[in-house]
């Protein structure tokens, strides 16, 4: 019965189309043109890393992509029980007409040569997001994005702030930075000028978000002009040599600025929150990162009080801190639960985060989910597993434990799937 | 089979009349005089107000009751996916004779009036009890409430202490302790004083705990008579100009006496560890409080063993806490662990800490439940929520998993539910 | 339909024999002798003390085992919710022909006496190992220990080095390692001498692992020679005297050096994280432990990269660390996660670690269970308890959620609680 009826919801979320509020996209090459572009993705590469497969053996420079691939595939076994393996196999057979269950190494040529017809197609990019029931979705831009060539009605931009507020003192941010705004930062005065000009250009281009990433320790606080003069001149002389407390006095001093500058221009801040970077250096690319769970919303609880007009979709990293997102949802308007992120990305705890989200916060303040890709074929596979165990916790805790209708149930989880991004990433 | 089982667990668990071991219930005024006083509740007005509605909206000086009630009711859909709005529709429909699924504002009018009447009733408080299988409920005192003018034998008075470990400095809580104790505190021993005459008077009108409720810094620690008398001598001459060791060392002290206090008159100690007060301080009222989930009982090593004949009824805010109590009540005999906090009293966080508190705590250590509520009519559907959960708990993880009988199960479930409560907080 | 499918997989998991890869077995003595040996275990004298039965009623001089027994049975009342609880019984049943579903106090003498005749037959051990599927155990050995006299195929020496981290200042833990090793640690060098003598003595006798258990605070790092001769000549001079930064320097050069060592000689470093020691003084023997849960894989970035080559098996001591655990497997190539320990050996817990690991990190690194028996008896009770769990978490979440066949999710079941075993730990 309750599969049935799960599988029943799962029709009924299936149906809208929708818009993706997260991903790593290149609005100029959106779609795969190969398999390497597929199982490339760092899921599949540090999977296989992780179980044996040297770095060195998928990160040459002059590594044929289809023997990278070959070299990927050999290393699928020891993957085959992850919830990661099994959005490979989804975009096969969903997307690139095989029918199979599981990847053998046997399947690496003729599946090389099918994803190579297919994705030659000039309509393969129309096709994929057709097929995944997308009509947008958003991007992840450097600061000094130019945002042309591409629809932005499609490819929505926002702006990303980490080399901002992390790297001001690496001179080739700086540089980066004073090239595109026309102001070298040197001081308060000079940020605000440099960074009001990438908040204009943005908007002026349709951005719906400005988004950061933030390690565990971080924990926004005003900081004094004088003292953001002071430390944003340290910067300019010394670069990275300035003193640690410059350094951090400068990062603080920009992050408030830019959420001043996202309640003068209305823009959401996203903030994903939990990352410790390079953790595992000797990692493959992008599969180096961690996190120390010992984080705790009460680092925000400045920044929240200071800000009531910012709407701040935030994401946490680690399941245990998903309580306190809830709990913070329900108590502050201008929190947001926004998706689940990377290492909560996969089914137990999504559903038990999901779970605890539905039941505590107002349903108009939830995103649901986005897919944090970077190439348009793996939208379908993850918003799929999503929409599966949406399914299941509407069936089991609403339905079944609380008496809804399913078209109630439905409804709720079309809201937190589809409705509410629109909503709370308003059109200029 | 599992849905029936369920069901037929739910009906055994309940049949029995019950204790509330903790409220916050007024035994002046315990039952709702209006909708106001159901829909006055912080639970709403925090997340109508979390979903948009402005406080100045619902607390204004002059605003009637009647009309706060249609503008909370105006933001009931974005609230209706909540636990806490089920609650209120499960008020509805059991106690005030609507039988609605989701509440609309044309509702308001219609609500209102029929529970001005219903509430009117002279028995209404009594039909409530007997409705919701209520026989007592543990009332939330003041030091200095005088405990009189009702029966205390239904409303067993307990005495909070929250005010007198953390708010000692305040002239105004230091003039109410001289008051009511007939003793000025200003050392060690006319704490000793004061604090006892406290237990004595409660004792005497038959208090069954002492309770208190504690930030997530707080680790309780014995602090020198010499050093007490220090801390407690520049309260009473600086108030809150004292300095900040001051303070803390004579929040500690006194919490330390309250424990020998409680050993010496045979109270078991309430202790609700893990809030944050005014985090977001422009919240509504009671709607400001949140918390760090960063906490350990660790932190309450050196009192449980200081105190081995004190229970500590213990209750943690978050859920990810809820593993280290479930542990210490296995180790230490002292140690009880005691219902659903606040931000964990929500379906999927119960779930999942009552298995665990189930299967590894001695059946005679768990207070299963306690509604924390304000007006009695919350008891019915907190408790039935609780009821639903418990009996989804007993129905999958022992007569499932393990292969218990169904009498066994809810046999099991009155334990936590009914018959420890009158145990571990025995009358005098 | 899913108790079936549960039930048919719990059978095919249970076909092959095992090898149990972590236990306190004393190969000298592995079977018990008498029910003393059974309700001795902390696991039931813990909770009946918790319960409220005196220490000083089991832990006299000259107390009789079968009155101890009969002493404990009349407190089993108390616990009879609790999986460990559980345990028993299915000994009882399973394994001393006994039927009973719940254990009385009159049940006391009979079982005494059928245990004490089961036990005598000279092939017990024999018996229990056959009935439990078991082919072999680890066992858990001072690093002092002779290895003699028992089958090391069957009883697999570990080298447990805790009391050479933490306790090297200890008079008698430096005689102990002088006289085992023929080397006076005084620095350095000897150090190395010393532990080489060890590991060597130990791989000899077919070791196939190095343990430690480690306390929340302790973030391995590496120590200069110069700063590590320093705090092993204080040690060498000073004992338990020598200052507290010594001694951690020291516990941090020995912790270092037995990476090096496992690294040298190819034995995997099993880490169990999270312990503290004696929290509850006045407990009952070995019921004493517990843990501050604010712990994080961080702190072992620097070790997990300096030793690629060292297979480190974790165990976390509480559920939210789990989370973690998961990624540190996904993407360290050297981390593997490694059964659910001690507090978090209940079944809520297993449940939701286990399902995580095994949509998460690959397959083959992932060792499913240990029973850290100090009895063999408690094999069996144990491992059916965790096959229980993954017959569960496979049925719902492969079979049911995810469209596996039966035949693979077993596979997967059997690849996690078997094989990976003899891979992870290899024969010399």
């Amino acid at each position: 019965m309750s599969l049935e009826l799960r599988s029943r919801l799962y029709e009924a979320l299936s149906e809208p189309f929708i818009i993706d509020p997260h991903t790593h996209i290149n609005p100029l090459a959106p779609a795969s043109k190969s398999l390497a572009d597929i199982l490339g993705y760092h899921y599949f590469t540090e999977l296989a890393h992780s179980a044996g497969l040297a770095k060195s053996q998928i990160e040459a420079d002059d590594l044929a992509p289809q023997e990278k691939v070959e070299r990927i595939f050999r290393y699928l076994g020891p993957l085959n029980n992850t919830i990661q393996y099994s959005w490979f196999v989804e975009i096969v057979n969903s997307l690139l007409g095989f029918e199979v269950e599981v990847l053998l190494p046997e399947h690496a040529e003729p599946l090389w040569n099918k994803a190579v017809e297919l994705m030659a197609d000039e309509n393969w990019e129309d096709q994929v997001l057709q097929r995944s029931h997308l009509t947008a979705v958003f991007l992840t831009n450097d600061f000094d994005d130019r945002l042309e060539g591409f629809n932005t009605e499609r490819y929505i931009p926002c702006l990303r702030t980490d080399d901002l507020v992390f790297k001001l003192a690496h001179p080739s941010v700086r540089e980066r930075l004073a090239s595109c705004s026309g102001h070298d930062v040197t001081d308060s005065a000079s940020l605000e000028q440099a960074l009001r000009d990438r908040f204009q250009v943005f908007k002026n281009r349709g951005a719906r978000a400005c988004a950061i990433s933030l390690p565990p320790h971080f924990a926004p606080r005003p900081v004094s002009t004088a003292r953001a003069d002071r430390a944003l001149g340290q910067l300019a002389t010394k670069g990275r040599d300035a003193d640690a407390s410059d350094q951090e006095a400068a990062g603080y001093a920009v992050f408030w600025k830019l959420a001043e500058l996202c309640q003068e221009y209305r823009l959401p801040f996203d903030l994903m929150i939990g990352v410790n970077r390079s953790v595992y250096a000797a990692g493959v690319y992008q599969g180096q990162d961690l996190y120390d769970s010992r984080v705790s919303l009460i680092q925000y609880q400045q920044l929240f009080n200071a800000f009531p007009e910012v709407r701040f979709p935030i994401s946490v990293l680690a399941s245990v801190t998903n309580q306190e997102l809830a709990s913070y949802a329900w108590i502050f308007p201008n929190v947001i639960a926004n998706g689940h992120w990377w290492y909560s990305n996969t089914p137990t705890y999504i559903e038990h985060d999901l779970a605890a989200r539905l039941e505590a916060i107002p349903r108009t303040k939830q995103i649901g989910y986005y897919s944090d890709m970077y190439k348009l074929e793996f939208a379908l596979p993850k918003f799929n597993m999503y929409k599966r165990i949406l399914a299941k916790v509407l069936a089991e805790r609403y339905v079944q434990d609380r008496g809804w209708s399913e078209e109630r149930a439905a409804d709720l989880g079309l809201q937190v799937l589809q409705r509410n991004t629109s909503i709370i990433f308003p059109v200029n």
